[in-house]
């Protein structure tokens, strides 16, 4: 049934939630809590080895990616992250310098995006895998969470997105061809940033909807559709892509931008003239690629130039069908 | 180097936390960290397939420990459950019932103790594996939070335990030797409960000091002696221990009750008055079990009715070395 089915039906056997402190629950890029005056944004992520990376990546980058992709959960909510719980599970005989490496990348990533690692577990497991759960802070004003919303997509609404999508999966590809992880694209797989700043901005801006591009930009696109009962339609040549995945793929660098994942780039959503002064404010490049239509079918159709669709035979990542 | 002295190396790499605002940081059952006027509670616990639980348990008892082992770390610091995160590992091939049970045993948990499940993660592993997050709020008193806390253990403290002890891993060993889940020993090891109503009238008695019994009864009461900077002597015949483990472990019982781990009843220290107090509200049944001693050796020394030392070959459980 695929991991999106699967979550839902296990949502399903959990019913909501009791507790009308739950703001926001299941569904969204982090929960939102009510803990009396603040309301505090949580999520967590996990990475397991041979399946969210590939044996043999340097253990500084993998600590550093774990934390980056729930930072990236809190940006994508338009939040400050603040205290992390880090789960490692290794194998008996893992040397203790692999451990070490893997949380001297937790730390630098830590420094970078002001994150205090406050708790956690070591457990043993067949696997190598690193869970983090991450607390932060929603930006409030007047009393009210100001919040980046999977479910606040309007009709006419602009479709924009921060940096350029593909690198992260065209790196993975190029690593499994035997590339160094000095490689461009390598490194876009391995240390990934997360887009706070822009989550920040995007707030600041009076804008209200978003996701990160964890998945892969149309499935990510889709998730908004679904949660917002609405469609969705995105120019393929204004997608932006780097120079190093059009020069590494060529014509299939397309295809690796709509449905690579894993890029952390943030899919914005709001009126085109908010979305104006968010690109002025970012500090990070932010392009309009398509908008929100109303439709009963939150199927995102991608078009080219000709206004013909292109379709591909996957729309992004799917635990359990990849 | 085993779990601890591993945990400590990365608490090491990690360094201190950043941030002021977290009151409690790693090596206490839950840190404790201010938003605003609030304090929060976070913990979080891994349950792996073969290594926690055996292959065959029920899986909505995996479920409902995995929850109720995070529920147990909430009432060791004497605070109220509130809401959890929940990461579901399995391998591609799990049937989606199993999952379903996991979680049917997840909201029975979360309705016994008050929790809300908001959000969480399913993933694809070798090992079926259950990791949770669980954030809740400290009780305060005057503004400032009412913790039970590891390192608040002085001389002269009585040492007092909830419950029986031994009960959990004598039903590991019964169900290794092929008796149902319906014996009470094994109902003790696949199903406990955490003390939370024993933990709030801990805080409200001015007790201060507390962990839970996930290790085994000596290594926990020895976390509190390195993080108070005293030792302790127990009273090997003050220990309490059921009928059921008794009839069904003779003599090996005391050593089970020692050393067993996952009873998660509540050692709980504090001066003599208070703990008399405690011994009438708690509602569930507290025996004084030995004394906090000024001493620079945290090693707990368990003493026969002759004032004889009794050691055991393991103290209690390491993830790493058994």
């Amino acid at each position: 049934m695929g991991e999106f089915g699967l979550i839902s039906r296990l949502a399903e056997v959990l019913g909501p939630p009791a507790s009308d402190d739950a703001i926001v629950g299941i569904g969204d890029d982090a929960a939102v809590l009510r803990f009396g005056r603040e309301h505090v944004l949580v999520t967590t992520d996990t990475m397991v080895q041979a399946v969210h990376f590939l044996p043999g990546s340097p253990w500084e980058d993998i600590g550093w990616k774990a934390l980056a992709s729930n930072v990236s959960d809190i940006a994508a909510m338009g939040g400050e992250p603040r205290f992390a719980l880090v789960t490692l599970a290794l194998p008996a005989e893992q040397p203790a310098a692999d451990s070490e490496s893997v949380y001297a990348g937790l730390r630098a990533c830590a420094e970078r995006y002001g994150v205090s690692v406050v708790g956690g577990d070591v457990v043993r497991a067949q696997q190598v895998a690193i869970t983090i759960a991450l607390l932060g802070v929603a930006r409030s004003g007047g009393g009210e969470p100001l919040l980046l919303r999977r479910a606040a997509a309007r009709p006419g609404d602009a479709i924009a997105l921060t940096g350029t999508v593909g690198d992260a999966v065209g790196g993975l590809l190029r690593m499994k061809d035997g590339t160094p992880p000095d490689d461009a694209l390598v490194r876009a797989h391995l240390h990934p940033e997360a887009q706070l700043a822009a989550g920040a901005a995007a707030v600041t801006a009076g804008i209200r909807c978003a996701i990160d591009v964890s998945d892969g930009l149309l499935q990510d696109v889709g998730h908004i559709c679904e949660m917002s009962g609405v469609g969705a339609v995105v120019q393929a040549g204004a997608i932006p892509v780097s120079e190093a995945l059009r020069k590494a793929f060529g014509k299939d660098s397309l295809r690796l931008a709509c449905t690579g994942g894993e890029d952390y780039q943030l899919v914005v959503v709001g009126q085109a003239a908010l979305m104006e002064g968010l690109i002025r404010s970012a500090g990070v490049p932010v392009t309009v690629i398509g908008e929100i239509i109303d439709s009963a079918d939150p199927r995102v159709r991608l078009l080219d130039d000709a206004g013909r669709e292109i379709t591909f035979p996957s729309r992004g990542w799917d635990a359990f069908r990849s």
